[in-house]
């Protein structure tokens, strides 16, 4: 499985995922599931990917194919994100809608995207992408999405994210969103992918790869392990009880 | 939707649900997901329920009318915790397939309880029933059960909870657990059901029904979520940075 996030700030975009591809026993995999499209001045494009490998690498390799080609719309041709977005979801739909005769259950080719970027002038747009191809996008109320195992990790985001948040705080709550998620769920591990871009820097501002043994994330980790333990005995008791 | 947790402690067990059974917009309904047979010096079982409330509804009140006929092994005359398990399992089965031949997809009817009780003098047991009618057991290396919209609330048990926590620590950390899938997913809402029992007690110890505008609960929730946000804002900054 998988776990990306993404979130829509004042100040720009920051993008977090994790590289397991299969949690089993005896295959454990590692995929970075952030690929970058930069071109520096020009536009920044963060696609974060989920669901099976095979539609998702299909789509990537596709998209990156026909950008060197430079036919038609391309990720670097296009005008806007969204011209972006419309490209990710048809080329999604014609991977899946290719690979599907094989199989009576097209369900197992699903994959989403998380797709966030800056073209130019216009303001740096997120979009969630689906497998049918069709996307949402992120609003300054609505600032964040998630693709794979998103459930472990959304209460803490949702109890400090704002789209007022300061990168470096998100960044701090994305790790420990994956620190919560690697605790309750095997098939999310290390390493970690996690960027950001400030608007109109036009490329990536940051971008850090998370291995064992990080030293600040194993920091961060202990620091808010303890200290939840520590919230936790400061809780008030119930006044129901015997013990 | 549903959110039900259970826990195997070294003193009792205890058990904590949602009511919510239809989260959609203009159709809220609450039920409890709480049965209990109680016998005070005999017998105490507690079921969880989650699932199609069509199926669980039912499996419970075939149990129920079987109890009172007391023909054959029934709840109340079980020698033991496992062979009211195989009870609840073998019902939950026959539901199922009384309710299937009008589906074509069986799945929609699925169901999941969590049992957990003490027979006379047998130690206290807690197991999770699956669709299929087959179950597992708590351990004390795995002592606790979760069903229905588990994710968002595992964390906080993950981190807090061991065999050896005390009931009072348990349910604070089960209301810490349903206010974060509360805060998380809509489909999870008050009121909430919360009991335990300690050892050899064979009644229950406590059980309390917390509802909107429960002092204790609001009390709880607020100094978790200003905590939390403190706890956040402790955490050590990364050592790369703009912003």
């Amino acid at each position: 499985m998988t776990y990306c996030v993404a979130m829509r700030l004042d100040s720009g975009l920051i993008f977090g995922s994790d590289s397991r591809t299969n949690g089993g026993v005896d295959n454990i995999s590692s995929f970075s599931k952030m690929t970058v499209f930069e071109e520096p001045g020009d536009r920044v494009i963060v696609l974060l990917s989920s669901g099976n490998l095979a539609t998702t690498q299909s789509a990537i390799s596709l998209l990156k194919q026909r950008n060197a080609i430079g036919k038609g719309v391309t990720i670097s041709k296009a005008q806007t994100t969204y011209e972006i977005a419309e490209l990710v979801g048809a080329t999604l739909r014609e991977v899946i809608a290719r690979d599907t005769p094989g199989f009576k259950d097209e369900t197992g080719l699903a994959a989403t995207f998380i797709l966030g970027g800056q073209v130019k002038k216009e303001a740096p747009r997120l979009f969630k992408i689906y497998t049918e191809g069709n996307f949402i996008e992120a609003t300054e109320e609505t600032n964040y999405f998630q693709i794979g195992e998103s459930k472990y990790g959304k209460p803490i985001i949702d109890r400090t994210i704002t789209y007022k948040t300061k990168l470096t705080d998100a960044a701090k709550c994305i790790l420990v969103s994956f620190d919560s998620t690697i605790k309750s769920n095997v098939s999310v591990g290390l390493p970690l992918d996690i960027a950001y871009f400030l608007n109109n820097d036009l490329k990536l501002s940051m971008r850090r790869r998370i291995e064992q043994g990080d030293k600040y994330f194993d920091h961060l980790r202990s620091q808010w392990s303890s200290g939840m333990r520590e919230l936790f005995s400061r809780m008030p008791d119930p006044d129901w009880q015997p013990d």
